[in-house]
């Protein structure tokens, strides 16, 4: 048995599903619904990477609606105001993967749980209220209270530093790569939902641990 | 008539095509070429921008290196070390666009001209001396020296620093977006070479000009 005491998850494309997204772009542009999330998403990270480097923070909100501007643009499309705000509303109506009430509930049991994302407090609280999750993820940690994103090792260290345990106490969970390479740089024990089956990155810091949905933690924490 | 005293280069994309690299991508996986050196080069930045707000500096050649290991792999290719040594080769035989030396000629004359990139200073100096570029661009800046990749302002920070100008006497001229909005967000001129067409970064730190080639460039300083 691992012996971790909490358990930190990344929110987009871990807790939440963000193909919803994809959904509404393919309602606004029929035929580019695809091509516009992925570009979409690409520019998001990006711009969080590109202005937590220049010293020019601006918040995640910010930051999506920024990158929608240009994944937009990029494929010539034209964003009516109407189009822009449903497009920016689906971030605010995403859903849970199936598998993560049930994983929460079995590991509130044993761990301290919490969020750590690059979303704003507020827009993660609404998110995990709105799906009853709030009962399982006890607080939510946010870039936006160091002013820079993932993976500066100031937005880490926010875990360690509020639940007062060492690294090595504390797991990361995430479906990004380079944010679980970011983790484990940092010092904590990893996890990658590789829902995807996209490779492990080469940045040099080996995730601990991968499975395709949140019970492979389960399975891999009970081993 | 623009009162810039210097202008300083970004290298790959800018000055040397790295078109090349997608030949022998083609050469060594056929079929594969362009997605592969689409992939290799967004993960090469990527990697970048990744390292530098992990604080984890590694050199341009490492992570060149890295990011053509997952950019294989991601398209379920084998690297064997024959092929990855002969892609990894591609970086250090590029060749400059076309119109490259009559600009910098034509530049020289009335400019300081220098090399701001994220590549090795011997990797630079290489490239410029085997196309005999290094007569007009005196002086080489790498990302290397103050182990951060662009776009943190310590990279564009140097130029300033070195040839002892204020920031609204240097021009800074690249063909990646991104690049040009770190350089005008740090207070230089800017001008984006937009060989490919795409869209001005939405970053919020626009550029002061754009052209298709260089000549545009020369076309615009002389307004």
């Amino acid at each position: 048995m691992r012996t971790l005491k909490a358990l930190a998850f990344d929110a987009f494309g871990t807790l939440f599903d963000v193909q919803s997204v994809a959904e509404v772009c393919e309602a606004v542009f029929p035929g580019y619904g695809g091509e516009l999330s992925r570009r979409w998403r690409q520019k998001q990270l990006e711009y969080t990477w590109l202005r937590s480097l220049m010293g020019r923070y601006a918040n995640f909100e910010q930051v999506t609606d920024e990158a929608l501007r240009y994944a937009a643009a990029s494929l010539n499309l034209t964003l009516t105001p109407e189009n822009h705000a449903r497009l920016l509303q689906a971030y605010r109506a995403l859903r849970p993967f199936p598998e993560v009430p049930d994983v929460l509930r079995q590991l509130a049991q044993k761990y301290t749980l919490v969020v750590l994302s690059n979303g704003t407090a507020m827009q993660l609280q609404a998110l995990l209220k709105q799906h009853a999750l709030d009962r399982y993820l006890g607080q939510v940690f946010s870039a936006d209270a160091v002013r820079v994103f993932k993976p500066h090792p100031h937005v880490y260290a926010q875990v360690e530093v509020a639940l007062k345990l060492s690294r090595g106490d504390i797991g990361f969970v995430s479906a990004n790569g380079w944010d679980v390479a970011g983790a484990a740089a940092y010092g904590y024990w990893t996890f990658r939902v590789d829902r995807q089956g996209v490779p492990e990155e080469t940045l040099g810091f080996p995730e601990a641990a991968a499975g395709r949905t949140l019970y492979d933690l389960l399975a891999v924490l009970q081993t």
